[in-house]
């Protein structure tokens, strides 16, 4: 069995409930989506982050079922929002909201889903609820001015790896701060803890974030990385690995780089092996992990500095950073 | 001095102030759009409601300041996204979001206002944001509904005079009650009072919606309606007069009716008189103006119902059926 699976199963199983109140709701087309990209699966990563969180600071993990149901639908609004935005036709595999529907649904459905993502958290008591409230609302709108800032960069050309950092930072890593605090304050966890757990959360997601920008140009096997091999390359994406590069190329590499980045009709196979040349040579990959494993000590370290059970924070610990070498 | 002026001021200063925040957020490509759909006025009606309502139960309007926001905000993130979904090129005589930046921005900044119209509820203390969350985010996705509804009925044939009834509720008329219970709420006023006034809302946002569906076919001065009459006529929309002249029409006239909605290419005021025609062999415009009466008499039965200050009772129902004749 793996760690947390049981941790797995009960949101599962609260997942299928709340699924199946879904499927009783009208009109069924502002409601199918939301039930359509509930069952097209994923880590659940967020809604776990909160059980374990909650049952680290002593409480069982069933009370944080609703936190983690509220960052799960929250999370999936936001996919489909991000999809209609990228103009992205696949999510795992099957047909985006806007692409299986249409435009306007998928906008209606994202803001039916959002508005339940609040609304499962009024199954707190008051004060509970206010404290939940508070950093989930706050983290909702760091989401949104994340993905602004990623559509903002792609017509910006003088990008720097802190900006970048920033960007993944709301886009991505204090959602997963968010889930552990949500965790933490449905089990009563002090403040100095719930901060020191939000830390680990958030950084911990920005080492994930840039070791996935390595992933997307380094991997070696497609399927269990589950995306395209190059595919950030293809697309021109400004990752950590081209900002980098840029930082340090010569003047000719820097040129070389951007021709490859102007270039839309190209062998896809020669564009991507002549981009990794370039990185190569500038020793990237190696300066992204670097600053990956900076923010995975920086993660550790507030995940050290917790009050809770020594046994509960090992596993944390490991099942982080099994997660970071994607092996869970 | 128009009745409630003070409550309007006090409003659109708190507004002032809450648009010179947003001034200083970024990206400003989020904020920019929020802060320009907030300068193009309109009447702000619920945001007065909720001052009103807070005034009748007997607490200063001011505390209810927060709700008028929340619902303010709300309904311009629902302007933001429905222009979108309609394709509207201009809102009060301004281009739309989507059109004056794009929609990628129109969608986001709209997500961003509406985690926004939350946010501002936190102002109060635990036990009244908990009860003010509920009315709020109950109505938020009865608007959603309302809005898929509406989206469906362009696509059905066999809509009934009932349906349509239940689609403008949702869509309009809640959001007029949520408003007037939430400013009730803020004044510490009993559950039963709370419901009066939350129905005397709901029903006098029907009567307004039905007697809206009149002037737009039959008003006498544009400038004073606001937009172009016989404008629902010519884009074929399925109104209370529509529905009813369907519902009545032997079957000549409802095949010369399905003719005219069939009919694109149109001189425009040839296809606005020949329907009006048989609307008035019909008598459609009484039957809608009676179905509006009807509802602005359940309002008043439920405004009479609250308790509260007789003096500020009748100030508001003056308000109410002013509103109805468009002449505040």
């Amino acid at each position: 069995m793996n760690t947390f699976e049981t941790h797995r199963q009960l949101f599962d199983s609260h997942l299928e409930n709340y699924k199946a109140d879904v499927n009783l709701r009208s009109p069924r087309e502002l409601y199918e989506p939301e039930h359509y990209i509930l069952s097209l699966g994923g880590k659940r990563l967020r809604p776990l982050l909160a059980l374990i969180s909650c049952d680290l600071f002593g409480k069982d993990p069933s009370h944080a079922l609703n936190s983690a149901l509220c960052v799960e639908l929250f999370h999936n609004f936001s996919l489909i929002h991000d999809d209609i935005l990228d103009e992205a036709p696949l999510r795992r595999n099957n047909p985006t909201v806007h692409t299986k529907w249409n435009t306007n649904i998928a906008i209606l459905s994202g803001d039916v889903m959002l508005v339940k993502a609040f609304e499962v958290l009024k199954n707190y008591d008051a004060k509970e609820f206010s404290q939940l409230f508070s950093i989930f609302s706050k983290t909702c709108i760091e989401v949104c001015e994340g993905q602004q800032l990623d559509m903002n960069f792609e017509n910006t050309n003088s990008l720097t790896v802190d900006e970048y950092i920033q960007m993944i930072t709301k886009k991505t890593a204090v959602l997963l701060g968010c889930s552990l605090q949500m965790g933490a304050i449905n089990s009563g966890a002090s403040k100095i803890d719930q901060e020191h757990i939000y830390e680990f959360g958030k950084h911990l997601g920005i080492a994930f974030q840039l070791l996935d920008d390595t992933l997307d140009a380094y991997a070696t096997d497609e399927k269990s990385f589950g995306k395209q091999i190059g595919g950030d390359i293809l697309a021109n994406k400004k990752t950590f690995l081209v900002l980098k590069a840029f930082e340090l190329a010569k003047v000719e590499q820097a040129k070389k780089l951007h021709e490859l980045m102007g270039q839309t009709k190209v062998v896809p196979d020669k564009k991507i092996q002549n981009t990794l040349e370039i990185f190569n040579e500038l020793g990237v990959k190696a300066l992204c992990e670097a600053e990956a494993d900076k923010h995975t000590k920086i993660a550790i370290d507030h995940l050290l500095k917790v009050s809770a059970d020594r046994t509960k924070l090992k596993a944390l610990e490991t099942f982080s950073l099994a997660l970071l070498k994607r092996n869970t």
